[in-house]
């Protein structure tokens, strides 16, 4: 069978399927952001990892090195602000290819530093091999938390309001004008001067971990994932694994000012970023209606933009009201992109 | 600069010198087989990740994936063992190429589970997303042990004596071995049928767990490393990072029956093989002459192969006595092999 059969997800199943086994000190095995360990009677370990395969996951003809190495520390630190912890010691595995500089590896520990000393989290060690086809970076990222604490995705219920941090589709736009700023000249190039934050958005994401870590503590939340495959394939791992559905209102969508004007230079709707963009690494969580006054409290800056529902499946319900299904269609991996 | 001007071992160097600052509660950082971050007043958690390229490690045209699977976990559980600890959970991540099947994965998987079940350790989550350049995998494996158990490699001691576990060499010779049946034809088939410990050897190693929980219990053992690169390099980062040197005898080295009939099929002295060849992933330890009693009451089957020395470097001691400076062979990525 092939695997785009199937599907990142569903080979993640199909992997899972076969180590039923779990020890009993496994809290979240696999298919949560990160796994959560028990360590003591009270507190638990996460750890996730993540690896961006140059060609696939960066393109070094716009890629800094710099940024690759922020990158690459923040979007695991985000898999563990999606559990509600905080990012606190690294490891890097790097296949380097033979051609690289050395200066070229020390800037990308550069970035991956100034990431982690941001965060007060420290790199405590690794793996460095040659690499005969590209850049390979592997990346795990480990925090504690509170075994009470951990947001899994599985806890959205009937009613619940569905959050956003932060704003949609900024990642996947600034993605598409670095592409076309590769390819282009002179006037196109000035084109892209006003779009500076929707670049950084796309080479230095900003994990929530703050929001995060109020977000646990406060006990208001009931499903939590970061945003790394776009809105409706992260929703729809918070649906599927909560055995429930969601209603999305588009005039609800939190959008930046800068994507707003991109539709003249990109010419698509900048719903499909909002909707379908990876890698904006904001937080998605729901709050039951009995929270909603503590979790006001909490003064998170975060949108409404929908509630969990009886019925499965996503249902997108745009300004007029008229409503239609929503597949998942962020950028998952093995499957056509959308 | 240039990676080779600086070698694997040198790079790592250089990254360590670029995060200074180390947490309080980073044990062990970056340099040694893993990382060890306090977790508890006397609890430490051991972490660390290895990286497997298609093309750098393994070569599919004669490594099986069920054998990958296996190995790609127990390279990993080596490293929790080096400090002494148990590996008790794994983190995967895979590129894989587009043309692989479903069934291959499940058989690297199959092959991991293995290994994991065998050991009572699970796989608890990872990543996995698609590669446009062979197959990539990279493993995270960590464990707990008592604060005051950790083993290191830097607190061998002028007088201190050498020890190996198993025998050395196999691995590597496996791996010649498997490299030129592939190329071989039916004669050259039939004279590799005496070899299956050592092709084993390469396939699917069995760390020593056992072996380094006793040591690290016992009290007995002063430094510890496991033999992933070969003896020449892994004995040297116990000289330089302990500040001392070897000297090692030859004659003493432990050789498997299978190794000593290679030379007529390989036309290689099987010392070559023994002292450079990487992978063999025995441990390596040194036990201090007041510790000796305690150390033989504990059983442990392996064999004194010389002695620490206060003169840095490595030196090798011939059966006829004569010595001659032992340089790292090992298989040190980024510079020639030997």
């Amino acid at each position: 069978m092939k695997i785009s059969d199937l599907g990142e997800f569903g080979l993640i199943e199909s992997i899972k399927k076969s180590f039923p086994g779990r020890s009993s000190r496994t809290l979240v095995g696999i298919g949560d952001d990160a796994a959560a360990l028990r360590i003591s009677p009270s507190s638990v370990l996460l750890a996730t990892t993540d690896m961006l395969l140059e060609g696939v996951h960066f393109d070094l003809s716009f890629t800094d090195l710099f940024s690759l190495g922020w990158k690459s520390a923040a979007v695991n630190a985000s898999d563990i602000a999606a559990m509600g912890g905080v990012p606190r010691y690294f490891l890097t595995s790097l296949g380097i290819p033979t051609g690289m500089s050395v200066e070229a590896v020390r800037e990308f520990y550069r970035g991956f530093g100034a990431f982690t000393r941001s965060r007060k989290a420290s790199l405590t060690g690794g793996d460095t091999c040659r690499s005969r086809r590209g850049f390979v970076v592997g990346v795990t990222a480990f925090g504690e938390i509170k075994k009470s604490e951990v947001l899994r995705r599985s806890g959205a219920r009937h009613g619940d309001t569905v959050f956003v941090t932060g704003t949609l589709g900024d990642a996947a736009a600034g993605l598409e004008l670095l592409q076309k700023r590769g390819k282009g000249h002179g006037s196109r190039k000035q084109k892209m001067s006003g779009f500076k934050e929707l670049l950084q958005k796309h080479l230095r994401p900003e994990p929530r971990i703050a929001e995060g870590r109020t977000l646990a503590r406060s006990g208001c939340v009931s499903a939590m994932i970061d945003l790394s495959d776009g809105l409706s394939s992260d929703l729809g791992h918070i649906c599927k694994q909560s055995g429930v559905g969601a209603e999305i209102y588009g005039d609800r969508i939190p959008l930046s000012p800068e994507i707003l004007k991109t539709e003249k230079t990109l010419k698509r709707s900048v719903l499909i970023y909002a909707l379908s963009g990876g890698e904006d690494y904001e937080l998605l969580f729901t709050v039951p209606e009995r929270k909603m006054r503590k979790y006001r409290s909490l003064r998170i800056s975060a949108t409404p933009i929908g509630r969990i529902t009886k019925r499965s499946g996503i249902v997108f319900v745009d300004k007029r009201g008229s409503k239609r299904r929503l597949e998942p269609g962020g950028y998952e991996h093995f499957r056509s992109r959308v």
